[in-house]
């Protein structure tokens, strides 16, 4: 029999980039009391093919499409499921300036099941600041904060010149996923996680397509 | 004559969006008083194919490989002029909680020729605080400053309730580019750039990665 053949698939990096969006509109929808959504709606809704949207969800075997298009909620759901926020995971961020202050206190990735659990800093003057109602530890207390507090993730908001070292020191001491704000690529161990996220990457994005649009249209 | 054809060509956003990535690891080599560097062996430090390079530098006609591969200076310096680095850009902020304060203070965007000349929010209790010698500006200043300053970029650190009313208003008033940190996807007309910075988005692309990574081999 061919149905419920179980199959780990390699899903590529880009689909899965693609399914927090996916989530969000569909989160948008079930707050507006939405129940089902054609293909081609979520298609015209997200500015994307509804076919680049069916090839997405067939990695996931489909999500059911019957009759009339998807049951938002049930999809809601099992993309939520995939993306793994049915379960919680602790994180602490490492960097107690700007940066560090602004994610400890955005509260948004609380209802996604990120718990914030500590904060770091090496600067004597931030030690003891009150970040959403946890003190900044010193970065000695590092090592065994993550082993003694299950943390998952560690969010890095610190220069470059510190962050492969910090980095080590985490993977040394179990960390599972490094959310990655320092301007340099992070390369860990099999099994890490790592996400860089380099904000003036984008902002030069920007500036190449102000320039193009400038250079066709006002020459 | 072939020679000297001159030709707008369509350039991938995902050839873009690379270009930033380059240019950190060439000023990174300039940095440690690099000449030039092959193909191949820049292939080894970004970890991505000789073949990508080669196709990604096509696109701007090869930046002139000869012997023995690149010169990193000229390379360094062809990549900051296409994405418009040899010009500055004013921008503002809307928005000044922690993230708009903290990409206020965020010293890089100004080496960069990002400058930051503005920050506004509409909590009475944040107007008039100092964000790098900036006093916040209520709202309602927002559209004749946008005008007298020769404002290129709004970066928006905004709730998304609120994310779409401001990009209207900017847009009105002769913004070139959005930035935008509100967790809503917008839709600007045509000439206005917009880069959408879903920080938690890249934060569920982790989750997912961590949760597959137990799935595969601790179970």
């Amino acid at each position: 029999m061919e149905v419920g053949t179980l199959e780990v698939k390699e899903i590529s990096q880009a689909v899965i980039g693609r399914l927090p969006r996916y989530l969000r509109y569909l989160g948008e929808l079930k707050d507006e009391g939405v129940e089902r959504i054609s293909s081609q709606e979520l298609s015209e809704l997200m500015q994307v093919t509804a076919s680049q949207i069916r090839q997405d969800f067939n990695n996931f075997g489909g999500f059911g499409q019957q009759g009339y298009g998807y049951n938002v909620e049930y999809l809601y759901q099992e993309i939520g499921k995939i993306l793994g926020l049915d379960r919680t995971h602790n994180f602490i961020i490492v960097g107690a300036g700007n940066l560090g202050r602004a994610l400890g206190n955005y509260m948004n990735f609380e209802r996604r099941g990120f718990l914030f659990r500590g904060i770091f800093d090496n600067n004597p003057q931030l030690v003891g600041q009150n970040v959403r109602g946890i003190q900044v530890m010193p970065m000695e207390q590092l090592e065994d904060f993550v082993r003694d507090n299950d943390i998952d993730i560690a969010v890095l908001a610190i220069p470059k010149s510190s962050a492969v070292e910090v980095a080590d020191r985490l993977a040394q001491n179990g960390i599972r996923a490094i959310w990655n704000f320092a301007h340099v690529d992070l390369h860990m161990p099999e099994g890490i996680q790592v996400e860089n996220v380099h904000l003036s990457d984008s902002l030069m994005k920007l500036s190449y397509n102000i320039n193009r649009y400038m250079t066709e249209n006002e020459m």
